[in-house]
């Protein structure tokens, strides 16, 4: 289900013009004609009901009203949504394969995108990216109707990553994946959640992967490296793969 | 680990000359230069470890010993590989998504990847792309080194999927994902993979997904509905995100 995220300000008045990248999602990207609806949804995560009334070149003006129950739309919010955090450390990856990573762990429900320095990082961490990141993070916002409020946050070092998850999301069950088996006890995923609430982190390695070092240091931070069977993979699908078993398993129990 | 794939008719020569994509792939795409070592596979799964001695234009030479052991290379091989086999039925979704798709699911070890033609579907299910689909499979396979042959196949009906899988692939075990409950039994994933062995199926929607009829006759055809909680996701992180989460779950138990 498509949503349109009203701005910030908004505070319930009854009619909406909007300019610059809302209107060229509206007109553009959704392509909604005058006369047809659409679910917007406030800061505060309520819904309302909006009407496209007018388009004009540059900007458009959208009628609002309140919406008690769940709004009429040609998809329907699904039943069932992911009711356990997780947190994505994801070490930065070469090029714009962070886009990727960012569009998709939003459309997942992923609750943050910790973006971390480790050794074989090749990418430098740029914190005027955050406003870039935060834009991709509302379209898949808008584009799946997630009901995670997504955030990117600033990088941090992989040496501050254990810490970082315990003060920041109050988390205790944090992962990361390891092909070759690390310690005698090693578990599998499904082994390693049983009995487990979230927030759940897990962090990725870049793509020369984890050095020993931060393999002991991610362990004695409390990460436990988990087993898994499946062929080595590129660092953009090995979070997806992380993120969607994760979610699966943790919302299966 | 990359591995490069030796052409079909290699029958264990000591010098190997190649020209076009497979000289592309190893002088442009690994950069390799003379002197420096590569792991080769036969059609048969065996390894030799190749020296390339020459590159010349449009051209280059390699040396092909036999190993006996695993050859050492930066990376290695995990221990641990998937050991269940997974079809991925996907309805054609649009424009090049499919790419996308073939090449991911190639990385993650997927037996085959059936094309699928469904009510909702857009685009057109195309015999000739086959080819293409099959350079998209080679690459994937040589940047992973996954052991699993991955094939993609002709495109089939909706109609016909459920005898597709038990005739090809003697399956059983197929699925779909709904996010509303559609059965009043409806399982999740981890309870329905409980005691199962694979081969399993996945059939993955078209971008406006499955209609009433089509999950009718999936249900009728032996494929069981899962109860997924999760967000709305667009159908190529639809099918990502259904292949993790079979593999690691299937390969967990």
């Amino acid at each position: 289900m498509r949503i349109f995220l009203l701005p910030p300000d908004f505070c319930g008045q009854e009619t909406l013009t909007l300019s610059g990248s809302d209107c060229n999602y509206i007109v553009n990207v959704l392509r909604l004609k005058e006369g047809r609806e659409i679910t917007g949804r406030d800061a505060s995560g309520k819904t309302w009901l909006l009407t496209l009334t007018k388009i004009r070149k540059g900007s458009c003006t959208l009628s609002v009203r309140e919406v008690s129950e769940t709004p009429q739309t040609t998809d329907t919010l699904p039943e069932n949504r992911p009711s356990r955090e997780i947190i994505l450390y994801q070490c930065l990856p070469k090029g714009r394969k962070i886009d990727e990573i960012i569009k998709r762990a939003t459309e997942m429900g992923v609750r943050a995108i910790v973006p971390v320095r480790s050794r074989n990082c090749i990418a430098e961490a740029n914190e005027n990216r955050t406003t870039r990141y935060m834009a991709m993070v509302k379209e898949a916002v808008q584009q799946s109707g997630s009901l995670v409020p997504t955030e990117v946050t600033a990088p941090v070092d992989i040496k501050d990553v254990p810490l970082n998850f315990k003060n920041t999301y109050c988390g205790e069950k944090g992962f990361f994946f390891h092909q070759n088996r690390l310690t005698e006890t090693q578990r599998n995923l499904l082994q390693a959640l049983q009995g487990t609430a979230g927030p759940y982190a897990v962090i990725i390695g870049p793509e020369g992967g984890f050095t020993d070092e931060e393999c002991e240091l991610l362990m004695a931070g409390g990460f436990e490296p988990i087993l898994l069977k499946t062929n080595i993979l590129r660092c953009e699908t090995a979070a997806l793969y992380a993120v969607a078993a994760l979610q699966t398993i943790s919302e299966s129990l």
